[in-house]
């Protein structure tokens, strides 16, 4: 006889690997007995207009897992929609909770990261509330490696392989002219600065790094950074600096809003950050007279998975698989989570934690982690980060273009 | 006996392919039993400087050969040096001359774009009033494709296969979410479109590219701008467009000199451009108040030798290998050209040209290449430049990164 049916949903910002995770979620369901694999599109949000789809009519074999796997973007649409409290707004659970018993679905999966993981923990909280058996696990997901407890989140290793391979090309680039010249590289994290540290992880044989790197967990001084710029310029003609859109000056105001006339703001109130670098390069070319570029990864940093890191894909299969494994095991309002065994030789162990403690919860860069001056980042972070970008996953090409799984509208 | 030495430099704006040129003119130099193969540093400018190096202290081996033709960026570094005018001032050309005798150099060899084929005609014009037998080829390079009489440029393709490649990421990225969103994409090319153009390769069986492209042949004009995307509004959430950096609108500005405080010139008095997609994304949420997006290649569109085309990088290294055959069989004055035998199946045959009837040229994208409307590419187009984005060359991964070959300074 078939388990009961299986609800899975991508949410937030996605990533390169977050359709890995859907297929670990999808295999490892269909392999172990479970019915019918349903997808939400765009999330919990689309789930309430009932709007989802079996995806065995989209997977329909291993090629098809293959691709997926190289499929950048949230395969199912993703959301940013906030459930509201069970208590203000009984009849949004309510609906939800019909939706799913008249699927007859019984385990639900959502990969996303801190904000998804609160939909979770209400999802978890008000089932055991009404002793509804349905079994709501979270699956670990963001390119900013800012969830607590575990050790990394799966996207976290492919954003910063790409982060670092593009910085040393960028490197080369701008050190190949005689000419004096500043680049700024804007990376994205808005509290946390993971991604731009990454940055660091271009170091190596054949390439000297970024010569300054700016974490959003470091006050931004503008008097101090012309003056740290300044000192590297005299022993280098071309200097290039990678700084964390998040950047915030002792007020607590955004690097990036100066100037900007309108900043959006998503449901969770999160602002939409961007410019950092574009403003910064003008304000040094004004304050120096030297020709200063901003370069922005921008959404590249988090869909271009043609250049993944082949440890970060198999990871985040094995979260979504790990995810399934757990609650037909029974388990619910969890998310799975890493632990780190060793850094060398690279050895994690996985475990599935209480998704109270990790919800709405953030992960920062710890500070003894970042050089006393705050421009760089220490050994420990070396050590803890290069291990997550080792290996490669093969693109599909056609015709000269990586091949995509989609979903016709 | 050996032939006579070489000197072979690179000049203006890297690409990706251009170390595959260098590696051409040095196997095929080699080869066929040339002396000392010097690289000069920083184009002519080093040279003038007497600043070069024996490439054979560099490329060692095979396996150096094929590292450099995946090292983005001008390996021997680069320049914008304009020659003056030999009337003018002489003594710049006689202390060329004078290294050149010096170091017994029989054959010279410059790969660049339009600005480096001026270079090349300078010099072969003093050299044959002055009786000299120094034979002077221009190795054509450049991403914006817009040297005249050749059919397309080294280095062309692998920006194509980046930019075609990174718009399928992006218009995936942008549209998981089911909220409204406008990305303005801005790609490089001064006054030619090429660049911009290949977005349109995106367009694939899984993509259905980009909504609008803008490109630089086509005057700028912000209210027709703001209709058509309103237009692709009605029935698409996400809208993405491509922009070309070099838009102008009927005065003859710039599109993204509004709003700047300075903007930087090189030698050869190109401004420095950049800011479009940013200052269009704020424009349309102005006037729209859609969540509008600016994303920038900018160098990595010239740098991310990850990704390249193998036809490109086997194009390019043709191009170097041609010029010094050419010149060993008494050639001088021109410049290594690529005629289009057929599109389908594609075959090109090489040949070489009068630089003076090349240098400081400028090929466009034909009119009748665009829409009427002017806010797409046509079938010609893609029939001309999809067969360039073909094939692949696997980056030589180390510890999770491309590895380049390096010059320690």
């Amino acid at each position: 006889m078939a388990l009961g049916n299986v609800m899975v949903g991508q949410s937030g910002g996605p990533t390169s690997v977050i359709n890995s995770s859907l297929v670990g979620v999808y295999k490892t369901a269909k392999d172990s007995g479970c019915g019918t694999i349903y997808g939400m599109r765009n999330g919990i949000e689309g789930l309430l207009q009932e709007r989802y789809v079996d995806l065995s009519m989209y997977i329909k074999n291993d090629l098809d897992i293959e691709l997926l796997k190289r499929t950048p973007s949230s395969f199912l649409g993703t959301c940013r929609y906030k459930l509201p409290a069970a208590e203000k707004e009984p009849e949004v659970y309510k609906r939800l909770f019909d939706i799913l018993n008249r699927l007859e679905v019984k385990y639900f999966f959502y990969i996303g990261g801190n904000d998804s993981m609160d939909t979770i923990m209400q999802l978890s909280n008000y089932a055991a509330a009404i002793n509804s058996d349905i079994r709501f696990m979270g699956v670990p997901k963001t390119i900013d490696n800012d969830l607590a407890v575990t050790d990394h989140t799966p996207g976290y290793g492919s954003a910063a392989k790409y982060i670092a391979s593009a910085m040393k090309e960028i490197i080369r680039d701008a050190s190949t002219y005689s000419t004096d010249s500043i680049t700024v590289v804007e990376i994205m994290g808005r509290n946390a600065g993971w991604l731009t540290a990454a940055a660091a992880l271009s170091k190596s044989e054949d390439c000297n790094g970024p010569d300054l790197i700016y974490l959003p967990e470091v006050v931004f001084d503008h008097d101090k950074f012309m003056k740290q710029v300044s000192e590297v310029k005299k022993y280098k003609n071309a200097v290039v600096v990678a700084v964390s859109e998040g950047v915030k000056t002792a007020d607590g105001k955004y690097v990036c809003e100066a100037g900007k006339t309108n900043v959006f703001e998503d449901s969770f109130g999160h602002k939409m950050l961007g410019g950092t670098a574009l403003y910064l390069a003008d304000f040094l070319s004004e304050n120096t007279g030297i020709k200063s570029r901003g370069i922005v990864f921008s959404t590249l940093q988090r869909c271009a998975s043609h250049l993944v890191s082949r440890r970060d894909i198999t990871e985040a299969f094995t979260a979504g698989a790990d995810a399934v494994l757990a609650a037909l095991n029974g388990e619910t309002g969890k998310m799975v989570i890493f632990k780190r065994i060793s850094n060398a030789p690279y050895s994690i162990i996985t475990d599935s934690y209480d998704i109270n403690k990790i919800a709405n919860a953030e992960k920062c860069v710890p500070l003894d982690w970042i050089t006393e001056d705050g421009t760089y980042v220490s050994k420990e972070f070396d050590e803890y980060a290069r291990p997550l970008i080792i290996g490669e996953l093969t693109p599909f090409m056609v015709d000269g273009l990586p091949r995509h799984l989609f979903i016709d509208k």
